[in-house]
């Protein structure tokens, strides 16, 4: 079988192109996976090992094609190129310096005018993609970022730029305007009051997933949430983050009870990709407690989703 | 890190104050929490080890804060106090010493006016508990009985007190009113036919779980349910089962299908909470099957979603 | 414990009686339960040994009785007699001559008249039983294959017979009516676009998993499909793989994520049942990925919802 | 079948009669199990759960004859008999009252004249079960103590009475003779340099596993350590904790590497058993962390060994 | 990579070639290789699947190359041809006849000239395998059996045939001398004085672990060993049961402690290999309950070492 | 408690002083330690994840002192001062770029005077560290290479710096004395022929297992593979590949059996320690497929025997 490699024995995430010597060459595709092997401090309990994401989730991968029935028969990559530019490359006792590489990666994806879509890596890696999105177009940016928790605290463990922390920096940067940055699904005693309070004071917009489930219909819901994100910015950014999911499709993941089915997020970010995102990373993925690799190997199915939503987007499916 | 513990370098359940030397001293607390480390006959398989509950769902319960953005943004702990009495004493080779333990130690914890939770356990540690509720007050007494078995049989293996039996002794019980014992969310063949019949004879109400799924609404569902538990009572008492759960939620469990999903459930005890219960118990978690301990974290979750629902009842949420 | 056996200390499936040594005597018997111990070629990954279904099945089914309290109360057991006809024969090295055994045996038990149940084994099984129905009665045949995926690959690896390829047989099979056999609960990208066209040209009718989770009545959505699978054919099949659940419920299977939740297809199969189906198999369980033996657990289940299904239909329930 | 239970349906240690009812009835037993299933600190890391020990040993048990052909074919329970004792109550939250109640339960095997062998449970448990010999009977003691750790902290975590202390507390008891405590097979940096100062202090002998290793017969050896704790004292007590063994042979333990394989430490408990030991005790072992609860297998063989060294010293084999 | 395949994808062992649509090409190669996936009777405890074992061992061996360069730096493979038979057809209701299904398969083999291997499935395969060859050549034979247990019982189950059995029925059959039969490694409980007495009543020598491990030199007792059975008779064949090893070698079996480590065994049987076996089987690997198939890779060790024995015995190494 | 960190949460080696921000600094101390977190190519099977090697060892070595009681009562880190480096930062798609981080951030250390002390990563990182020993000193290099495999393929999937290529370069490599390289504890057929004569070819030594096991005293030979280390070169280097051990005792790596039990290899690495080596590494720990970490508990281990080595060298112990 000759299948395309992205390092080592890996191969490319999705049968997709490597462009992991020449990040300009993404600019010929129309959307480049990019995974980030980053785990900062680590979170409470045995939860550990997410720097092995991007490597397993691309040897899941392998497994599927771009075809999914269930969206009217669409065939993603019979419309869509795929280029994989490789992994970020990290200095586990140099965060900022890390932050200064992610960033800089990430600004050159972001140059090419390709759609990037970033592999965890800790919620840490969200906050030098996206400011390398201001950096780099100098535009108004909305998020919508998905998720049990704020992750919007001062810092974690003394660190500026922890998993726990990107949404605190999101909120000081300029760029980002804060009333169209959606916390979308959080819930649960692993978040504290302050973080709803500081979600607040920034101006930032808290849905919860009680919300989510209440709505009537999931799909005109989500065309609310995008609006928000979109109001007053030129583009709007997706950050999932794998704990919005219950336990019980997330194993390798802190056991956060109480989260959305599969189907719910998949129709989710589909829908937001349909109203169009500019680009997303996927986010804490833990192979190591996940005996069967379930997490990683639904990362597949959650940016197949997104991409057929852009798909429809331009008239194509 | 200067943390309460209950015993050895156990942490008492949600950072607690522990009462364990003084029970009486629970007066002082608006909800106790109270372990029953006590398994009499194994259940059919090789599921065992929920005496081990008490301790694992301890240890998980460290990782919480008590703020609940998805419930209004109420933050349980800074409303109520919680104390931890630590576990009733347990002589596994006699049964009925051991259930006169509990029904004592209970009763200390219902005369000092604390809303009491109990962490089983197997569900034989109910009866003495509702008798001890009985015995201490005088009242007459609802149950809402939430779990995927009837648990009447008459006896467990010779073991009139055995995990499977806790609900026959109620229907004996005259300070019970069997009209007001409502088993909720009752499914599949691991029942027998006689114990729907016993369920009959007794005069109590069998809810199933496809009644659940049918309600148009669940928080309207959930007031019937509990307008049926406290009609002709003078307090409602709530015992949860975790083979409620579908065994995707609660893995450690004999594998139960076809049970409820977290949101599910969590909605009704919240409403039931909101109604007022007298005291709530949750039985039956397995850490030894359960490798990333995914029950024994869901049990805080839902003693805080109980908890919210009593600050509802009381005007604070 | 005099508990009937049906080979080694294997239990026949639910208490049934062991007919192995006569398959004739299936027509004493309402229903037959048999295995079919098989694995052709081995799917992509460590997905292996579904061959231990049927004995791993027969295990797990030993916990249960045929009370279904959820199911207005019936217990199948008290209306119906099952049977247990053993396994099939396989030989591992010789797929043509395995298929005709499986072919052969199967004619008997459609012969008898009994209702046939079929554990898988892989999903090639389910060629040679249609094929025995279609032989032994001269019936033009409809089925409704409950499944992610088409599994209507020309052939597996070389493999005529493979576990990807059974509905390619039944399409060229003149005794079912291609306009009725529905793929019913298809999704996600195992499957290849080539999988949909096959579908099409053959004449078969697809129905993903979206359509099942936007009928607004799940069982009114059931009778439509069943009428497409009963228009002008005499009999209808029941085929159900075991990937149609969620990964969460069906951990052993490779991780298809986005299924069904289990309450949704027993709702289904309960359906089918009562409107008449004349026979059925589940297959690809897996017990060497699945600790806690979750798939095996459930298929107990799926049977009695289709066989509660059927007393329906004969008005018992 | 027809075999005792020591309660729930957990059966008795190796088929023994339960004397749980009636201690004194040990005296008509040549030895008398009992279980202390108590685990006061938890120790570094996930290791927890030890108070499952007595069950889960006794459950494996039930495999097992007395029967031990590579031991010049001699059938253990053909000479003795045994009776199991059930288990010591335990007070999770009261540490000394659990001391006591073990020390008592002790007391009541001592003055019956029965060989008693205790299931840990924790190391703790040794100290009260020595102080009972010597309280019972004014005698002088010695102690074979096998394990990987000295266990003389002067307290754990606050306890006198935790598990890394129950030798310190032997040190201070007057009873025991310290220059006859034996520690043996002491390995690894678990240890402090602290603790072998201590046994140093104490008077104590300390004997490495690198002593054993090198010694050019086992039996010799174990004659000269037996007779270091048999000289000035007039019984011999056997205390063995599991991390003695190898990680690969005690898989639920702490990782402790560099330990005794089996035959090893068979052999050395064989021998004392022939010299003569008047009771012994093995402690910590994990189920939870023991997948195939090789640990809890063990236990059986360790103690037919030493019964059967009892018996050589009687002449019997 | 074209590989050589025996079923579906399943690869030959250790890159044989398949003779398995006809067992007499075994005749020319040197060594032929088959499986009998059988399991009659599930021992005690959880421990099942070894029909699993021809397939996994298989599966495993493809990593494996025949060079050992720890034995005189030989390659087995450049000097011996391998054929892969494939597996017996075993029919799970009918001992019987599987049992005549083995010995017809043998007897094909042991007719060909070629070195027959056998890959179980539980022991009871290797009655009929001898019997094949005392049928087929007329000789009088000798067996190395290598085991913890005796399998001696007179029916296991009810089954005379089972896998506690096959030396029960050896001692019965003329061509077996039972002086020449050798029970190697026999240790613990799991055995009964009955087995020891039935062995010494046959006349069937029993050379227990403690034997083999106070041997001064392992190579000179295993020539003593072979002597034995070769004395008096035309063939020595040699049967491996798994539990031989320890459980942390052999971690898929029932947990038997105290058992030999690999490079005990794999002396010995190079040794048995170098004066002259005439065929071998290894059984009763459990590859469910072996999360990393330590015991599969295990076998083709095994394997590797006999052969390289034969080829000493041939003066080619 | 007020522990160091390396990065993140994450401890430093053994309470080792943090270097990272300076290397020059690591000249302050006797020994420095560093990891590596890399894995170029993925082995045969699902064995994959030793980047998170440093991390896990480290995670795993706050658990322990200094002291070895075993070995003279020495306190390790009552003589010698310890650095934690950190780790070398890698990128994964471009592999020698990485070579190159590797060889640079080495160099400083060797330039440092440290004993260095690198944590793998998989078996490629050991050239550029000896390169860049070769390169500072400009010294004659000897290495002990303890391992089950060669590691000298001319490349390994096309890469000549992969995970089983690294001896091949040492043999290109002009300041290495190949007859003072040593392949110590060869075994096993994941070997191949060619291997063998390639380490003949290029003038190695290579001394199986089988010579190691045959020793009669495990000292007096560990002095005569060091002398062959020596001879004629100025420094010995000292790599250790997991796999040495047997599968029982290294369970997350490739299934090896027949390896090393851990006191023997322990024994030789100490000695090697006293006669004078200039650094070390310890590769290939795999956290993924290892439920307890045993592998990276032993590299603790394994580490405090080789510097209590060098102790015994300074006459400190």
């Amino acid at each position: 079988m000759n299948r395309p490699l992205i390092y080592g024995n890996t191969p490319t995430f999705l049968h997709a192109s490597s462009v992991a010597k020449d990040l300009a060459q993404a600019a010929n595709y129309h959307a480049t996976i990019y995974g980030v092997p980053w785990e900062g401090a680590v979170t409470w309990g045995a939860y550990t090992g997410c720097e092995l994401g991007p490597k397993v989730i691309r040897q899941c991968s392998e497994r599927y094609s771009g075809y999914l029935p269930e969206l009217d028969d669409i065939d993603v990559l019979s419309h869509y190129s795929l280029a994989d530019a490789g992994d970020v490359s990290t200095i586990p006792a140099d965060v900022p310096a890390t932050m200064e590489t992610i960033q800089s990666f990430a600004s050159s994806l972001w140059a090419s005018g390709t759609f990037p879509v970033g592999l965890g890596g800790d919620h840490g890696i969200t906050y030098p993609v996206v400011r390398a999105l201001g950096e780099t177009t100098g535009k108004k940016i909305g998020i919508i970022h998905i998720d049990a928790h704020f992750d919007n605290n001062d810092e974690s463990m003394g660190d500026e730029f922890g998993r726990g922390s990107p949404f605190a920096r999101m909120y000081e940067y300029e760029q980002v305007r804060n009333e169209s940055l959606v916390h979308l699904g959080i819930h649960g005693p692993r978040n504290k009051a302050v973080n709803g309070r500081s979600a607040k004071e920034a101006g930032a917009v808290t849905i919860t997933i009680d919300k989510i489930r209440s709505a009537p219909d999931l799909k005109a819901f989500a065309k609310e949430v995008y609006d928000i994100a979109a109001d007053g910015t030129d583009e709007v950014y997706l950050s999932i983050c794998s704990d919005i999911l219950d336990y019980a499709y997330n194993p390798g993941g802190p056991a956060d009870a109480n989260g959305l089915h599969p189907e719910q997020l998949l129709t989710l970010i589909h829908e937001f990709g349909s109203y169009g995102v500019c680009g997303m990373d996927f986010v804490e993925v833990y192979p190591q407690q996940d005996q069967n690799d379930f997490s990683s190997h639904f990362v597949t199915l959650a940016i197949l989703y997104v991409l057929a939503g852009r798909l429809k987007k331009e008239g194509k499916a």
